[in-house]
């Protein structure tokens, strides 16, 4: 199955359409042509042709893509289509963000429990969840089976809270932390480090103002 | 000057080095060879030192690369040596931990004003600063002269908020709604995405798992 051995940078296309078409999707739009979707993503036509027919035939020449169908095979594809339980680390300012994001809900995304090892938050409420204690992280993730998990802990705590995730199995962990995690290889992290977008736009920026001088 | 036309990748992996390095400084390291910048980063030697030869001569063969040297070396480089003003649009739950986040201080990036369109909000306080009403935002960047800024509110109104940051004369926009932006070609975006982070896990863990049976 070429599915398995689709990379990484591959995906992350994938998963940029799939926005994209929820996008569309929400506002009621049926069809989209794979110019439209390069004059919103950004992804040249040519590639995105190419990252659907890896997967199999799509869209229909001169007509384009039915949106709804593209947007259920594309979650397909992604195994976003079901339920996906994720835990996650941190009832800060962040943890709350993140646990309050509509988007979420949207893909098929259900944070089911959420930890932090502050005794004034745990047993607290955020949002309609519980906060427990990281130290039961284990035994509780022995009935939630969650493979994802999220971490939104500050740097000095976040390679702890790594290796309590990965002693309750977890396969995969998006890391809001800005360090990087000693992880056993069979565990996919991806880091959000918005600070690192920042240094790069500075840079952009600072290439424009060059240019007028 | 080469610099001005380094690639994105390039200064995408210069940030994730400048982050590590950071962390390394924090902690006393002082030397850092580039095999051990391969096992943090996951970016390989000959990349490492491909980059940096790129912008000069960096380390000695044998010996290694000074870490605070290098640092300052790469934020110089990608212009965050000094400060950056940056403007923050949102006051909800990810604005504020945005704004409370320590890692912005410590790159240099100053969050100077925050706007919102919600009469609840304009006039309040977030962290130490005044919310200001985003039909203020063009008269108020007139002084403060921001080039950055951070849209940190929902999908339906990202659109919106984008077109009075161009118009404020706004050139590097991050932006953490899960919408692609229209702005002019001369107008850098990034996008913060989480919810595709965690699809892209989600695919791997479901790899991770056919592999299994």
């Amino acid at each position: 199955m070429p599915i398995h051995r689709a990379p990484v940078p591959t995906l992350e296309r994938l998963a940029t359409y799939l926005t994209y078409l929820n996008e569309l999707d929400a506002r009621g739009v049926e069809m989209i042509s794979s110019s439209e979707m390069e004059a919103r993503t950004g992804i040249n036509a040519a590639q995105f042709r190419k990252d659907l027919s890896y997967f199999g035939e799509f869209g229909r020449p001169g007509i384009g893509y039915n949106v709804r169908e593209l947007k259920q095979r594309i979650a397909r594809i992604l195994k976003v289509e079901n339920e996906q339980r994720v835990l996650l680390v941190g009832a800060g300012n962040l943890g709350s963000a993140i646990a309050g994001y509509p988007g979420l809900r949207a893909q098929n995304f259900n944070i089911v429990a959420v930890f932090d090892n502050n005794y004034n938050k745990i047993g607290r409420r955020l949002w309609e969840l519980d906060i427990h204690d990281i130290a039961d992280l284990k035994s509780l993730n022995k009935e939630m089976q969650a493979r994802l998990a999220i971490i939104a802990v500050p740097a000095n705590a976040a390679q702890e809270v790594a290796n309590h995730l990965v002693d309750a199995d977890i396969k995969a962990i998006l890391n809001f932390a800005p360090i990087t995690l000693k992880v056993p290889a069979e565990v996919a992290v991806r880091n959000v480090d918005f600070v690192q977008e920042l240094a790069v736009l500075s840079f952009l920026v600072a290439r424009e103002g060059a240019g007028d001088s």
